[in-house]
C-alpha cells in the first residue's frame, strides 16, 4: 500500500463517521466545540524499544498508544472526542503490522469513544515513532488538576500498582515474578479509568496517572499543590500477581512503588468523600494522606521510612522519558 | 539537561504565558473554546534524512516543523492558538541543538501567534522525528475546505512556486541552479501564508497549501470538488532564481510543477473575485480554471499538453509522506 491507500484502508475507517474529519482528506480536521465544554489536549509518543518491546503485537502497540493518551485523559476528568495520529514507520513495517496496528487503535475507539480526524504518516530508517494528540472535553471549569490537593487530603489510587513495572523488570532484568501472563496483559494493556475520571470532577481536589511510577507521579501532585505527602507501603494495592511476587520475592518492592507504565489514577480526596460512591465506579484505595512539606515519605509496616534508590520511573533506553 | 530540565528550561517558556498551558506541569493542557468559533486541528511529523537535512541549522528545523504546519492552517483560513510537540531525539541531539531548535520555534510563535502548550520529549536511536500538532481557530462555519470548487473558477496560486523543489534537486541530483541562496532559504523556511488564508474566508470555494507538489495538490482539490482542472505551465509564477534556472536548463520545469515543500497556497476563486484586493496582502496569480471532467491538464506556451512523469513529491527516502 501506498500511502494513500493507508489512508484510505486503514486509516480513513477509523474517523468513526465523525464529519469534522472530512473522510481524513483535507489538510486539516474541523472541531465545533460543544458549548459549556472546555477542551484538554494531551499528546505522548511512544518509541520502539523504549516504550514497547519491538516483539509486542502491532494490535497491542496501538491499544497502548492509544491507552497512554486516554490515561491522561481519565486523569483530567475529560471524555475522549477526537485523535491526531503521527507515525513514522521503518521499511520493515508491513501492510499485515499496520493493518493489525490500526485495529488495535479501532478496537479502542469503540471501547472508549471518539474518533481519529487526522494525522500524518512518515518513513524513518530508526525505530518505529508513534504520536498521538488526544482531545477530551470536560464541563467548563471541570478539569482536574495536579495542582489544588489541600494538607489533611486522602492520598488513593485506582486499581492496582506495579504488575507493570514488574514485567518490565522480568523481561529486561530477569527478576523472578509469578502469573507472568497477568503482569505481561497489564504492561500491554493498561486500562485507562475514565469512568472513574468523570466521577472524580467536583469531587477530587487534585489528580494524575500513575504513568512514571506511583511516587513520583504523587510528587508532582505534591510539587504543583505546594505540599508534601506520607503514605504506607502496606497500604498500596496489589494484584494477586504482585503479592505472589513480592512473597517471594520482597526486594522488588521499590519497583512496585516507583516503576511506571501503571495507567492507574493517584488522586487527593477530601477526607469526607463518599469512597463507597466511587467504589461502585472502580476499586479505589487509601494509601496515605496529603501534609504540609514537601515531597513523598514512604513508611513501611512498622511505620518506618522506607528508602528508595529513586523516584520514578525511566525508560530502558538513553534519555528519560518526558511524558507528561 | 534531563527531561525536567529540558521542558523547564526550553518548552515551559514557549506557552508564552497562555494559562490553559499551565506551565508544562500537567497531565495535559486546557483550552476553552472563544463561543462563534470552530477548531481546526492538523498534526504533520518530519524526520532527519527526510524532511530536513541533518545539516540543516537546528533553528531553521524548528521553524519548519512551525510553518508546514501553519501553512494547513493558512490554507483552511485558520489562525494559530496552541501547538503540541512531540519530539524522538537520537542520543547525538545535545543540548545547544535542543536549544537552538526550541528558539528557532519560539521565534515562530512571536512571528505567527500562538503558544506551546503540551507534549512529550522520548529517546530514539534511529533519526529525530518530530510532530506538531497545530490547533487553529476560523469563525463558525468559515473554514476553507478543498472540497467546494466550481466549474469555472480561477485556479490562484501565492507567491511563486518550485524553488523548494530546486533546492532539493540540486542537494540530491547536484542539478545546477541559479541563485542558490534564494532557494535554500525557501527550502528552510516556508512562508505560511496566514495573512491570505485569512483574507481568502467566505471568498475561495476551496483551497490547500502545496505541500506535495502543484500538481498534485491541485489533484486533491480537484478529486475532492468533483472536478477537474486545467493549468498554463506559463502562468505559473517564478521567483528570479527559478526564472534563471529555467532559462539555463529547461529539462527542470517538471521538478517545478511537480516538486513538493513550496507551502504556498493553490485555491478557487469564482471569476468574478477582486483580485486587488488579495493582492495587497500577498502576491496571487492565476495560473487556470477548473472545469468538468477529472485530473489536472497542464499546457505548455503552445497549448499543447504537457506530460508529467509524476504529479507529486515522494520523499527521498523510502515510504512516501502521508502527510496532508
Amino acid at each position: 500500500m501506498d500511502e494513500f491507500e493507508t489512508i484510505a484502508r486503514l486509516f480513513a475507517p477509523l474517523t468513526r463517521g465523525e464529519p469534522g474529519a472530512l473522510g481524513l482528506g483535507d489538510d486539516a480536521a474541523l472541531l465545533a466545540p460543544r458549548p459549556g465544554f472546555d477542551l484538554v489536549l494531551t499528546k505522548d509518543a511512544i518509541v520502539g524499544g523504549v516504550h514497547f518491546f519491538p516483539d509486542d503485537p502491532p494490535a497491542a502497540i496501538g491499544a497502548k498508544l492509544m491507552r497512554v493518551n486516554l490515561s491522561d485523559l481519565a486523569a483530567k476528568g475529560a471524555s475522549p472526542r477526537a485523535f491526531l495520529l503521527a507515525a513514522a514507520l521503518p521499511p520493515a513495517v508491513d501492510d499485515a503490522w499496520l493493518t493489525a496496528f490500526a485495529a488495535g487503535i479501532g478496537a479502542d475507539l469503540d471501547r472508549f469513544g471518539g474518533a481519529l480526524v487526522g494525522g500524518d504518516t512518515v518513513s524513518t530508517s530508526g525505530p518505529a515513532v508513534f504520536s498521538l494528540t488526544a482531545i477530551g472535553e470536560v464541563p467548563a471549569g471541570g478539569m482536574i488538576r495536579r495542582a489544588g490537593a489541600l494538607p489533611g487530603d486522602l492520598v488513593c489510587v485506582s486499581g492496582t500498582i506495579g504488575d507493570a513495572a514488574l514485567y518490565v523488570a522480568h523481561r529486561l532484568h530477569r527478576a523472578e515474578v509469578a502469573q507472568i501472563d497477568q503482569l505481561e496483559d497489564r504492561y500491554r494493556y493498561p486500562r485507562p479509568r475514565l469512568a472513574l475520571g468523570a466521577a472524580l470532577r467536583g469531587l477530587a481536589h487534585a489528580g494524575c496517572d500513575v504513568s512514571d511510577g506511583l511516587v513520583a507521579d504523587l510528587g508532582h501532585i505534591c510539587a504543583q499543590s505546594g505540599l508534601g505527602a506520607v503514605i504506607e507501603a502496606g497500604a498500596v494495592p496489589l494484584s494477586p500477581a504482585a503479592r505472589e511476587t513480592l512473597a517471594r520475592r520482597p526486594a522488588l518492592l521499590p519497583t512496585v512503588l516507583t516503576g511506571g507504565d501503571d495507567y492507574e489514577l493517584v488522586f487527593a480526596l477530601p477526607p469526607e468523600a463518599d469512597l463507597a460512591a466511587l467504589e461502585a465506579v472502580c476499586p479505589v484505595s487509601v494509601i496515605g494522606r496529603f501534609e504540609q512539606g514537601q515531597g513523598v515519605r514512604v513508611l513501611d509496616r512498622a511505620g518506618s521510612p522506607l528508602k528508595l534508590d529513586r523516584t520514578g520511573w525511566r525508560h530502558p533506553v538513553g534519555r528519560g522519558d518526558g511524558s507528561r
